[in-house]
């Protein structure tokens, strides 16, 4: 006898989980390690540590433990916000006319608007256990350095958010509310840091990228005592943290006996769909079981799709490791279009070379197109998606439809990695038409890539 | 022996209310009847029906029937984010070393970002119903007009918005939302309407006030074929509808044998108070037990602590009946402060009757002493507030405060109405530290209330 689904599934508190998932124990071919950019010789823990903190960078050299234990302190922050539901769309399934039975995982029930406060608190967990002052990072749309300020402030660390300057202008509010939990944000590339001096110099006026605001926060790390570098996404330790979302979504689906046919997730930096991904991928990789497993980007920004799997610098300022991704070059600078978590130009090691196994498919898709679906999605679900996890939402009618024309009722589960609240000037420009759709020419790509591979 | 309480006490899909408590039933005094303002007789069903939905005229009117049942369809969207969660403060009680135990019941968890949906998807409903093409209403802080704008989107409904014209200009990205649903929204007062003509004439570059909004409105259902006004506070159906907020609230505090001490909301209108403390207000009512409620209001706008309670028109305009309540007078207008939901020159009649009958307390709160609370709040709770609810917060923090004073472990239950991701404006000047603390001077009330009573 099937239970009846019920809107949302939430599960106990008791059920959150207590290990994240390192998949790369399962995978039989591990990504790739990091390089350091000078002697190319893998990065030892000593050097990362320089920059990262001791526990974080155990967590992204370990690729032999398949489980990490959570600090119970992170798990009672977790508490405050988790399990988020999954989330049975009814309501879209019934506006589609599909027989498609649609699942979201909601991550943006939390002030930070997303998941990225899952790795946050973990970060900030282990800077607080090391006795470090405070922490610098990056931020492209502001979700990440929001929710690092959020869980700064639980720890009562300092807070130094390099936002990268397109969304610090598109997004002014994102600025107040790092502020109210009582982060310094600057805009980037600024001129406050070497790199971000030479980046201002060489390109005058540029928008910015997530790679520029690496550097910057990187070079701020390291020029302040009692200070650490932390990141959002793109890390093997970060996509480990994401794993709750995962983890949750497989307990959630099998107490109802619920198996999904697609796993569909937006992919920027690679830790929200390797987050979710992640228990399903295990499966996959240990022969147990067979999903389509797929990771939608942006046109314009297209790492996967379009973009080539070898060593490249994770930061357009080139002090970073190197690493072994998809990518578009590290000196790629995308439009300045509005989904401004996909913007940066490589990709998750661990999803890389996930997708160069044939693990997972990736698409990408045109911007309005993604509007489009957000909007629909709202209209009936009541949720006002980020533009990034719109991306997933439109992959999930486009197949919700294909069911349409098959009669099957595949089992449809999407990540819905947060709302759209400080993206209404996105917003406001698809509600009056203005929107564009730029995609990269081949030659542009071509040109951001000469440099690439930086070793083979 | 105690069961050891979450923090977040989620109720299941099946424990949704079914039906709307009608506190004014259990009232010994009921609420005054709302009275037409040319005959100063008690309004028929049939005048109320030229504005108002009828099955809303009858919920309206009908203060004997306890119940109301709750139709499906509402029930099926209630789903969508409802039960809400009651969160149990572990994080604030720590920060304020208080042995009180604090809950919140937030209502925050969808796009609206407020209660306000709870009664938006009511009135869209029975609009529907009754085969309108549309509904015209008032907003002030935006989330009124949000949850409307959601709700006809939901049922395909034509929605009018007209938005107080300084909340309009300080929450622009409020606007994008809605029209996001498919809304119209104009800021109030405006040239589209005779009575938006006049108050523009008479009071040169005025920044609106919810009672000049709602005199828009209101004209603008009457002249429009099939369309007919709805609002988002003060009437009795309103408060019924939010309390789904009090009864899932006391299903929750009951599953753990939880007795509040005190329970606090804000009041702007009083539909959120209301429908919080209604259980609650009915057991004090029928003699069965006994809680200390406080109503929550700003400083710059104190209907229930400085105004008379007193026969006043609902809107500036005075085209709308007139209703017994505190009121500061239908000429009131705020100073352009930022709590936008409690701009409100009056209050809900159910809510100022119990206020008259000693049921509840009431205390105005200063604006600056409400973001530093709200402030503490998000730094240690997570979630960023509203500026309404977090008039709530204050008074909930000094409670607990005191109860460290006396060492006694109170259980404090307040309404946590909504999320502050539109308020950033108002948190930058806190932030900024150039946010007034304006409240009016006795003069100014007296000259605000110089025609009250309109009859006595």
């Amino acid at each position: 006898m099937t239970r009846e689904i019920p809107y949302k599934i939430y599960l106990e508190e008791d059920e959150i989980p207590r290990r994240w998932y390192n998949v790369r124990a399962d995978m039989k071919n591990k990504p790739a390690p990091l390089l350091n950019p000078a002697t190319h010789e893998p990065m030892k823990a000593e050097e990362l540590e320089a920059v990262f903190c001791s526990e974080l960078v155990k967590q992204e050299l370990d690729d032999r433990n398949p489980y990490f234990d959570i600090p119970e302190q992170i798990v009672d922050f977790y508490k405050m916000y988790r399990p988020s539901p999954l989330v049975r769309a009814y309501c879209l399934e019934k506006e589609l006319d599909t027989p498609a039975h649609i699942y979201y995982k909601f991550e943006g029930n939390n002030t930070s608007g997303s998941h990225k406060l899952n790795s946050a608190i973990a970060q900030a967990y282990y800077a607080k256990q090391q006795g470090l002052k405070g922490v610098t990072t990056e931020t492209g749309a502001g979700q990440w350095g929001t929710a690092l300020s959020m869980a700064c402030a639980y720890f009562g660390l300092d807070c130094q958010v390099y936002m990268v300057k397109v969304s610090y202008e598109q997004k002014p509010f994102r600025r107040e509310v790092m502020r109210t939990y009582g982060a310094k944000v600057t805009p980037s590339p600024s001129m406050e840091t070497n790199v971000g001096r030479k980046i201002n110099a060489e390109f005058p006026g540029t928008t910015g990228s997530l790679g520029c605001a690496i550097s910057e926060a990187v070079e701020a790390a390291a020029s302040q005592e009692g200070y650490r570098y932390v990141l959002g996404s793109v890390l093997s330790q970060v996509l480990i943290h994401q794993t709750v979302i995962g983890l949750e979504t497989k307990r959630a689906l099998d107490k109802y006996d619920i198996v999904p046919d697609i796993i569909i997730g937006c992919a920027g930096g690679g830790s929200n769909l390797g987050g979710l991904i992640s228990p399903f991928a295990g499966e996959i990789v240990r022969g147990e079981n067979n999903y389509r497993i797929i990771a939608v980007e942006p046109a314009s920004c297209p790492s996967l799709t379009r973009g080539k799997y070898v060593y490249d610098f994770c930061d357009t300022g080139k002090v970073c490791p190197l690493a072994k991704m998809y990518t578009l070059g590290s000196g790629y600078i995308p439009a300045p279009n509005h989904a401004g978590g996909l913007r940066y130009h490589g990709m998750s090691s661990i999803v890389s070379q996930l997708y160069d196994d044939g693990i997972l498919e990736a698409t990408s898709v045109k911007q309005t197109d993604v509007f489009a679906a957000a909007q629909r999605f709202a209209k009936v679900e009541g949720i006002l998606p980020a533009p990034e996890s719109s991306h997933a939402i439109k992959v999930a009618i486009d197949e919700a439809l294909k069911c349409k024309e098959t009669g099957e009722a595949k089992n449809i589960v999407f990540g819905l990695t947060g709302t759209g609240y400080f993206d209404m000037v996105a917003y406001q420009k698809f509600n009056d038409g203005v929107m564009d759709d730029y995609c990269p020419t081949d030659e542009e790509i071509a040109r951001s890539l000469a440099g690439c591979p930086v070793i083979s």
